[in-house]
């Protein structure tokens, strides 16, 4: 895993300077500044979603009806509602990749939605093997429906990717499936260690960086790059789209995990202090716990104790700042704030190497930032 | 779905002469006597194994070992085991269905490793929502590695499904995954149908036949061209392979209906009444049910009692004896072995519609015959 950091590499956990400003924010951009991301977003959702919702009502009941409840698109009682949908950062990327080979953002539908009923896919059967019971302040496909649809729904939802790529019939469409599947393979790979370290003590930076890289960079890499191999890119030009996709999603991580902790509430629709919550070993706690010194070990010496309380559901507010604290006083959240930086980087170097159009690019880069800069 | 039973079409149940010889043994086939149907079956057997375990075995732990105890090569202790490996028809099928084309048995290798593959999927994830506790013989994935890794490797062989194919990098193998996909969507929605019967007083002969077709008819329609479609077949040609194969489907199915309640417990390696304990609405009982007449009023109190009964668990031999009589009296054994022949009819019948060299169309007509004969 290392060498997908490039040049840069991971910095041992730590020796971010104290007194730093941990600050996500990249270095100013003047072409990305320019770009109005949020409707870059809302042109990748406005293309992306009529084709989801037609390809989700190919679905026999009742695979059709749970899909649109997990999608946000109806209620459990089946009436429609005004789901957030998400940021939507996936389907904003695939259709910016088909501008790379000079094609119409449309060329990039069918990867953009091939892409989101892998992410969704994933998503029903992570929740069910992970016992987790809300999902964007709803309950989750299995607490509403029982584990069954949710196996069967996801399995329904996986296939039909492939089906919406596959149909298309093209060579192009062949290579894109192909990238698909790798993805989807990285996507279960990253599930099966997530669970794994669970039942571990420690987990080293590295391991949380490549589990990280399964479960969240391969699936924005295959969404960086998609569009732009149904627009007959070739392999190269493909490869290296995503390497800035797969980069974006490590950042996209970090940020993930510094919010999964430090987040508003407000602003991420999760309870605080929610990854020590569910005492995930997420980037900063494992960079806390490697980075050594006194705060290192008395954190660790808390997680050994807290992973045998059987009073840990009861903990207070405090109980949790006070693990945090630590954590942030271990270096753990400024390491985890510069991990994110380092992988913006690399991301916008990446695109260097790809001859495209110059809005284009400024507006993969724009998107980069927003990724990095984002609080929920 | 009538539609897809031919010129035959469905009968109606109980239209069989009462007294008619209830074999289900084809009319001899001169060509087809002639063939060893053994060597056909470890033919396939032979050319998928290697490529099927090398392929499982780029699982990432622990999923290559949870997919290996699954397949049967090792037990729950990791130990190696002879596993009995089940009939291996399907990969008989692919590497058949290359041949059909000219191409070596080879070219179709691929296929039947995709198939396979998808088959197992299906099976793990099916185990885990159907709840059963064994196959085969032995204790199910889920009851063994737990009800996570049964979801997790089913992902992984499915996405190693289409892997395996798409590495290829042909417009064959493409079109080969386009099929494959169609009937893994068709998989999954015969195992919705399954579900959503459990829960229903009565289902008709019509949607036992869909369900069926899809979860058994599918595949083995897939099995039967995918090896032509990687050798360069037409669609028509792919089209037709499938009619034989998801009618060849169909008898097996119905075959297999019949054994799961009259079948011998030495050579199906399953209880007694088997379909009976788990009140399942096979072939054999919705026809029974739809007959009419006094035995199919009284086998539909009878199992409407049971569907309520707490005591169902308890009930003896002789009660289980009980309803199988009224099934056979009732007609549904006999419809079902007459539908087993009809079905291989269809079957036979769609390769007259293609070009084959003789020895390929006595060969899958030997396995049509030897699937509608065989006693487990």
């Amino acid at each position: 895993m290392l060498d997908q950091h490039g040049p840069a590499g991971p910095r041992t956990p730590g020796t971010a300077t104290r007194g730093e400003t941990v600050s996500t924010v990249p270095p100013a951009s003047t072409a990305a500044d320019a770009v109005d991301v949020t409707a870059l977003l809302e042109r990748g959702r406005t293309l992306a979603t009529p084709v989801l919702r037609a390809a989700v009502d190919r679905l026999a009941p009742p695979m059709d009806t749970v899909s649109a409840y997990h999608f946000g698109w109806i209620d459990a009682q089946g009436n429609p509602t005004e789901g957030d949908g998400g940021k939507a950062v996936r389907p904003a990327l695939a259709v910016l990749s088909a501008e790379v080979t000079g094609a119409a953002p449309e060329v990039g539908v069918p990867g953009a939605v091939a892409v989101e009923l892998v992410h969704n896919f994933s998503l029903l059967h992570d929740d069910l093997m992970d016992g987790d019971e809300q999902r964007r302040h709803r309950d989750t496909v299995w607490k509403v429906h029982g584990p069954a649809q949710a196996i069967l729904v996801g399995d329904a939802l996986f296939a039909l990717a492939n089906e919406v790529l596959l149909e298309l019939g093209t060579v192009e469409a062949g290579r894109a499936t192909r990238r698909l599947t790798a993805a989807s393979r990285a996507l279960i790979d990253g599930q099966a260690q997530d669970i794994s370290y669970e039942h571990r003590d420690r987990v080293s930076v590295e391991e949380c960086l490549e589990m990280e890289g399964n479960k969240t960079g391969a699936l924005l890499a295959c969404a960086s790059s998609i569009g732009a191999v149904l627009g007959g890119a070739d392999d190269r030009t493909a490869d290296t789209l995503e390497r800035y996709g797969y980069h974006l999603g490590l950042a996209f991580q970090a940020v993930d995990d510094l919010l999964g902790i430090w987040g508003d509430p407000e602003s991420t629709g999760k309870q605080t202090w929610s990854d020590l919550r569910q005492r995930k070993k997420s980037l900063p706690v494992v960079a806390a716990l490697a980075a050594g010194g006194s705060a290192s070990t008395r954190l660790g010496e808390i997680l050994a104790a807290d992973a045998k309380s059987s009073d840990f559901a009861n903990f207070s507010e405090e109980e949790f700042a006070a693990r945090a604290a630590l954590i942030e006083e271990a270096g753990g959240r400024e390491w985890t704030a510069e991990e994110a930086r380092r992988q913006h980087a690399i991301a916008i170097e990446a695109l260097n190497a790809v001859d495209m159009p110059e809005q284009v690019r400024a507006r993969f880069t724009a998107l980069a930032d927003f990724v990095v800069v984002r609080k929920r």
